[in-house]
């Protein structure tokens, strides 16, 4: 049985929702990033990073976003959640890893600052910089990467809960509003 | 003809080199970061992210290492740089995704805190933190993430070029020693 190590309202949403697409039997275990209980030794024995979402099967255990929504894919064809010629998928591939190493780390400054600097004074600056940051991200994908509908063009895909789950922390942590577009 | 648009000593060096190790025909395009050749209109029109690298094949423009790489190696099976079956796939471009959502993204503090940031003592204060953050990212690779002797175990892969990218730039840049571990 697949068991996904997921924390609300954190990026492991995007997998959770490639694995209720796929129709794919899982167990969603809840991890309370709040709480720290990404760094408590069991988590930690199970995914040295220390983060969600981690996903595990009988194989062994698939850490980022990236590569789980790509073997959801794969691993259940018949769901159609990405395109399997090579060019398609990397069509995907690129999207997925456009919001996992640009959109994702924009929305992270406002809060994780302590990631990349010490200072309180950095925490702000990065802080207040995030609404340009993302809504760059967002001018970017709405003018030059979306197909539509979907992000693909016609078929829903593995990109389309990512990037809802990158849109929703947008509206809901930003307040962006989406009726200005 | 593949095109690949690439800057030296940045992370298209990844990419590079799995052209070359794939044996693929292409042509290397000098595109300089430096002097803002990513900026200008006519490799914006080709890729709107105004970054490298960018790969132009007869069915498109590909940009992001992730995908790049997934596509060289699926497009070049012979040369056998990425595991076939979904889960081999997906532990390989775990380990890239990694490379680039958290180990790029850690050096790019470094010169490019502007991205997230707008005051000068963010920026030193990021550049400082630099060493320290690469230094666990590297740590956590070397003691959880390797297989040995390649990143995947005995098959040298796309995830090894992408590596010594990243290994490059915390030795000539950060002036990390090999030599202690």
């Amino acid at each position: 049985m697949i068991k996904l190590f997921y924390s609300l309202g954190s990026c492991s949403l995007a997998s959770h929702i490639a694995l209720e697409e796929a129709g794919a039997p899982y167990e969603a275990v809840r991890t309370d990033v709040r709480k720290g209980d990404q760094r408590k030794p069991e988590y930690l024995a199970l995914n040295p990073k220390g983060r969600v979402p981690a996903l595990v099967t009988d194989q062994g255990v698939l850490t980022e976003n990236v590569a789980i929504l790509a073997w959801i894919a794969q691993a259940f064809p018949e769901a159609r959640l990405a395109p399997t010629d090579p060019w398609g998928f990397a069509q995907a591939q690129a999207f997925n890893a456009y919001l996992a190493a640009t959109v994702h780390v924009a929305h992270a400054h406002r809060h994780r600052g302590y990631r990349w600097a010490d200072e309180e004074t950095s925490f702000e600056d990065m802080r207040r910089k995030v609404p340009q940051t993302v809504g760059e991200c967002f001018e970017l994908i709405e003018t030059e990467l979306l197909k539509g509908p979907w992000v693909l063009g016609e078929q829903y895909s593995i990109c389309d809960g990512y990037l809802f789950t990158m849109l929703m922390w947008a509206t809901d942590r930003l307040k962006f509003d989406l009726s200005e577009n």
